[in-house]
């Protein structure tokens, strides 16, 4: 029987290991931390999960969240760019925040009632391809440092050598939901960007505040102050930024409410560089491993495309397991072809949009989306598909088509 | 309006053309042969239509041919490699061979009739050129000399420099059908292969036999020597090719009938280099020109998959049209990342039948099937899926890997 090994309890890894044992699989996946560490832990991330991606959950019987209510339809932008700041962009179908220190321990604990086998263990390289020997395809899909090093950079794809956001997010209380519920996308260059997005926690529903800023900005501040040095103290920052910088997610504020979820595990401080990595490695054994999820692609949080790509990615690799079980060059070759365009829509897609300064056509997309909602809410439906989105903001001149294609028909006779 | 201009009314510019008018697009195709001298003219192939090609037939409602009689579910093998020959393999879904005298002038008619604009006329490079000025976007769908060499040979997946196989096709009446009714596949090495192709031409049903010669071997003189000639010669050089290499099509011959359809146009010889090009060329104007169908890859007929190649290809160029119609780099490159699998995976699959002397997993894919129904019935169903063709005989382990799947349960106990 086919044995397939993952590494890493991630979404990446445990989407892949749910589609595997669809198929009938023998499959491990090996982690560093139990389902109880991860829910006790810190904050991971606030990824929204597209209805793309809760497509595929549905398809591996794990859409469903009995007890949440953690789905929204709105994108609310204040465009700092422009003079006219407010604009709205409508999905077709819900996206979904929920807590990933829910998410990912009930995903570990259905990959055991399936019948998937979850190691608790360290892994150094070594032992890695070790398991090479064990298994009939290893898929690494987390690992930081010699493990992630593994993959070489792909450097046509990966333009910086830096992070161009430090990133802070923190679960909060206090903040009043958008009407319908919606994620609040607020550009204030040159300080950078604030997410403020609706999720369910453990104490039900909180706001993420996911501040991106500037290296070298004044919101840097947020990433680089420890909280718990003077929890106090990173609040009234918290507060200061959004009142100088953020005033559509500042006016939603009720300071006398305006308190962490729980503790400094609720806050995450960092950065990360984009980077896009070669989809697999041969081994000196001959063996082949597989990269997955933010092993093969880190990008910016600020799209919302790393857990997305992930869990396409891991359905990627599935299907190509399904088709073929001979994990051979071609075989690897296959799933790096089969994933790239979208991969790469989306890296490419984020790039462009953290490029300091801006990419020329972003601002300008930015200030046609406020009188154009037809174009507003293809850039909110395109966080399902990258491909779009980059075919809609990969160039200044797409740009220009994209505006002439969608111009309200009012526009010319207003102009007159 | 965006406006395409097609160069080429073969299958391939002729999918294209009716899939873009279902887009309500303003497409014009070039040509240099009215439809009455397609119909009036020579043989141009006696290609199978899979049912994945008559799919998209469907989607473009020209998969009806009322008055015709031309589909078959098996292939029936006879083969030269072991002692055991003969075995048989069935599809899914029939494929249909129709005399291209018949469907391209009726795809031009309808073409036409839905709003197309045909324009008879020879094209120049230069006068291709002028084009890319009058259209959105140029595909070139045909041409061979100068027009075609516009496109760079992909060495990487072009082995070849001189044709594997010397050809000679004829339509012939006095050859019985299989029942069921089926394409026979005949392989007599050294001399090469014959396919008995059951099909529908202007007197009904006839047989092609594609005469598939190793060139310097001894069935080459089926392509070196002129029809016209000595008509009678060429008949019973024919008949007696069959009976010394292609027994199981020889057995179905009554000589007493044995004739071809009509005169010389039923003959058509020649020979192919199989090669793959660039998908796409930037002129000095800036515009680029996208290839299409046998400009873009030629593979020799042995497998039938130059017409399902050129079909799957148009489809994707039509799809990524619909949803992108700015046309930069970026689609080009795009419309050729989407083709490249099952493309690539057409001409490593066909160059790998006619390599000499054999792939070693050829033979002994073929000995296989002879006691080995499954795997004979995926490698028939497989004609409609090039990848799966690779990932089945692309290596010796892959075919050892296949044959290992599929290996009859009675196999094990038989040579005990």
């Amino acid at each position: 029987m086919t044995t397939i090994g993952i590494i890493g309890a991630g979404v990446a890894g445990l989407h892949l290991g749910l589609h595997l044992l669809q198929q009938d699989l023998d499959v491990t996946i090996y982690t560093n931390r139990t389902a109880d560490q991860v829910r006790d832990g810190k904050i991971m991330n606030s990824v929204a999960h597209m209805s793309a991606t809760i497509d595929i959950e549905r398809e591996l019987g794990i859409a469903d969240w009995p007890g949440t209510d953690a789905e929204y339809s709105y994108h609310y932008h204040y465009n700092g760019w422009g003079d006219d700041r407010r604009f709205t962009g409508k999905f077709e179908e819900p996206a979904r925040i929920l807590d990933y220190r829910i998410y990912l321990p009930e995903l570990m604990a259905e990959f055991e009632r399936r019948g998937g086998l979850l190691e608790i263990r360290d892994l150094s390289v070594a032992e890695i391809e070790q398991l090479t020997e064990v298994h009939d395809l290893v898929v690494v899909s987390t690992g930081k440092g010699e493990i992630g090093a593994l993959f070489p950079r792909r450097e046509e794809k990966s333009p910086y050598t830096s992070p161009q956001r430090k990133l802070a997010v923190g679960f909060w209380k206090g903040v009043a939901p958008r009407d319908p519920r919606g994620v609040e996308i607020s550009v204030a260059p040159p300080a950078g960007e604030l997410l403020a997005l609706p999720m369910w926690s453990f104490s039900g529903p909180v706001h993420a505040l996911l501040f991106e800023s500037v290296p070298g900005g004044p919101q840097e501040a947020l990433t680089d102050r420890r909280y718990e040095e003077d929890p106090a103290a990173y609040r009234e920052l918290t507060l200061q930024m959004l009142r100088e910088f953020h005033p559509s997610v500042s006016e939603r504020v009720n300071e006398a409410e305006f308190v962490l979820q729980s503790d400094a595990r609720d806050i995450l401080q960092g950065a990360v560089t984009p980077v896009l990595r070669e989809d697999f490695v041969l081994l000196p054994n001959g063996r082949y491993l597989l990269a997955l999820g933010d092993v093969h692609m880190t990008v910016d949080p600020v799209q919302a495309q790393g857990a997305n790509s992930a869990t396409y990615s891991a359905k990627v690799v599935a299907d190509a397991i399904r088709e073929d079980r001979v994990f051979d060059e071609r075989f690897m070759r296959k799933v790096a072809r089969r994933r790239a365009e979208r991969l790469e829509a989306s890296t490419d897609w984020v790039n462009t949009i953290i490029q300091l300064p801006p990419a020329p056509q972003i601002p300008h997309l930015f200030s046609e989306m406020v009188h154009n909602p037809e174009l507003a809410n293809r850039f909110t439906e395109n966080f399902n598909y990258p491909i779009r989105q980059i075919d809609l903001l990969g160039t200044p001149d797409r740009v220009a088509a994209a505006v002439e294609a969608t111009a309200p028909a009012t526009a010319g006779a207003s102009d007159q």
